[in-house]
């Protein structure tokens, strides 16, 4: 196919993520900070924990009041009284001296360990310490977590469940974080009805729109449908407007192969936007397109559903995370396994495989699906996708190769 | 710790899991029902794709038509006429003829392979064919998709995002999915306070009710929070009362260890509860608590954030997802890599340890980050756990281990 300004694919991600945006920001309660990336960098205020706790039910110590202590050679504290949790511990102990304290429990002032209660025996109030702690055994020290002043998250971090215990445990309730973009869809061509339509001869139902918004909804993006438009310029161009002042970016699905493409390319042009590639050398999702818009990205996305959801996945996600402005994207979930078949490829093009993984005693096994980007079942029964980079003529049998999941 | 009703991991899962919970189901919109669990069988109501299709832009032939053909020596068919797409195919084809056709077209009857267009001249109402093309080359075939009467989804399938695909290519816009179990969080102690509460000497902020939050809103569950209790039987049982006509499934953070169980186990106990085990043989996690409360589900969750969050990945993850009916729990996402130093574990309980994984060009590394369960920001620097089996002491540098992904 002639595209005039095809690129490779790693020039295409380059070119995706260099497009200038400056996300805005939200406040946002804890609770709700989940999956959204943080707009500031968060200090603590104080030393979390903000006190020296015992990890274990026991005894407060000096550790080296219990060296040499056995069952047979138990060493002796006075107990010189109780922590119970929540407490204050407005009083210190000094050689030879314990304290009785909980899981969670302030340790008195001198403590330096904990014996947990199993190797202790009580006589009135004196301890049997049966076997030796060391220092800072079964304690938390105050500080451990973070001490104050520390930057505890920085801005750009994706918020996990763990950062949101981080930002509870500092009493901080309501974060910065940057707005998710709001994505908009536009389904194209003269042979989709919508999915409560009833296609006439030579038509589907609109696919892309569902698998498109599902994948998007799954990172927590709102995504907004202007609906269906027929192959005509005039009609794309009134859909793309209808999204103009409502969303951050804007995807069409749809007539962006070579017969179909003056559609997509003559409606951005009409509107005034810029095309920045047409094409990229990927199996399948070759017939993309990108373009600027408004000041808005705008990807023209291949009509088949396989191929309309692996651009998604591969080039479209990295630039929605990128204008959330997340700096370190997390790792990629894979897993490798060892290939059950070859793989073909054809240099010059970087291709991607649905592959089914099965676990079995022997190891991690790949089998490629083969799935054609224009049937959607075969992509359910996979659970990830193998990439053969332009390179490579692709992948033999009993190879290990990676699979990222989707 | 005297555990009265200890058990293994292994035990623990099973007691878990056979607990009987009959889901209640939902009509969901195709577009909501992304990460639910299909209550019925879904069946094809007809062929799809419902017509064969071309996948490219190109010419409608019978393959036999073109054997042969080169650059140098093409083969010439008739050029029939043209079917754009979303068009009906209203005429057939025979030997000798072709149909021009787009990406998406219907193909006329008679062709049964499609010539990209780059392999062809046009000579008026001739076209020169210059590659063979074979049997359903460039072809999606009515049926390729589904059958007509197919089973193409099965209930206690989680949808993703194919399969939002799939029920909107057979036009179904409502499904029938299982319910998503409400969870009701209780946080108990003494010595916690809210998270814009101001910790007294001794006291720390609420930091599992956001954890465990997170992990549960992730996965698109409904959590209600029931506040915090002291460590007191009648205002714990008061707080569980609270969640009784609301949740469909209880946990209690806080108060499950040796020192302080008495609190839960009462609770649970005064309730008309049934404590089905008290102790799992893991670290960290040791002094969790499962009870059948009103025929619900009740966890009594270690205090210390680590413990608790790793014991609601492992065992109340997997709880909430047989309650939301799914069948075959889809694969943990994992990556195995090569341990950088050693992990020492000891023999008959089961340990897990977070650890970072650092992909290199040599390969990927796992390093464990030995986090203490009390302190929560080690957590977030790590990516993953592994877990060592009951029956081994540790693992070594430079072996390979499994990780899964938090």
């Amino acid at each position: 196919m002639d595209f005039l300004k095809s690129v490779t694919s790693k020039k295409a991600l380059e070119m995706i993520l260099s497009l200038p945006y400056i996300p805005k920001t939200d406040i946002a309660g804890v609770e709700d900070a989940l999956n959204r990336v943080l707009a500031e960098d968060v200090i603590s205020p104080e030393d979390i924990p903000p006190f020296s706790r015992s990890l274990v039910d026991g005894f407060a110590v000096i550790a080296k009041d219990t060296h040499g202590a056995k069952e047979t050679n138990p060493r002796f504290v006075y107990l010189k009284g109780e922590i119970k949790i929540g407490e204050n511990a407005d009083f210190a102990i000094e050689d030879g001296e314990c304290v009785r304290v909980s899981t969670g429990s302030m340790l008195p002032e001198g403590a330096d360990s904990v014996v947990m209660q199993e190797y202790t025996r009580n006589l009135l109030d004196v301890i049997e310490i049966t076997k030796v702690v060391h220092y800072g055994e079964n304690i938390c020290f105050r500080g451990d977590d973070f001490k104050k002043g520390d930057r505890i998250l920085g801005a750009g971090k994706r918020l996990n469940y763990f950062d949101l215990g981080i930002l509870s445990s500092i009493g901080k309730s309501n974060v910065l974080v940057f707005r998710k973009p709001t994505i908009g869809i536009v389904s194209t061509g003269d042979e989709i009805v919508a999915i409560d339509g009833v296609p006439g001869s030579g038509q589907i139902r609109d696919i892309n729109r569902y698998t498109l918004g599902g994948l998007f909804r799954k990172e927590g993006f709102q995504v907004i449908h202007a609906g269906i438009a027929r192959d005509d310029v005039k009609e794309i161009s009134e859909k793309i407007v209808l999204l103009k002042d409502k969303v951050d970016i804007i995807l069409i699905s749809g007539g962006s192969s070579k017969g179909e493409k003056d559609y997509i390319i003559d409606s951005i042009e009409t509107l005034g936007g810029n095309v920045l590639f047409h094409g990229i050398n990927i199996k399948p999702g070759k017939p993309t397109i990108f373009a600027s818009l408004w000041g808005k990205p705008l990807f023209g996305l291949p009509g088949h559903p396989g191929s309309c959801i692996m651009v998604a996945i591969r080039f479209v996600l990295p630039l929605l995370k990128n204008m959330e402005g997340e700096k370190d994207q997390t790792l990629k979930a894979s897993i490798s396994g060892v290939l059950t078949m070859n793989i073909p490829s054809n240099i010059g093009v970087e291709e991607c495989v649905d592959v089914v993984i099965e676990k079995k005693d022997e190891g991690i096994f790949i089998t490629p699906a083969f799935a054609k980007s224009s049937v959607i079942s075969a992509f359910t029964k996979s659970s990830g996708f193998v990439v053969i980079p332009d390179e490579k003529e692709g992948y033999e049998k009993g190879e290990e190769v990676e699979v990222y999941f989707f």
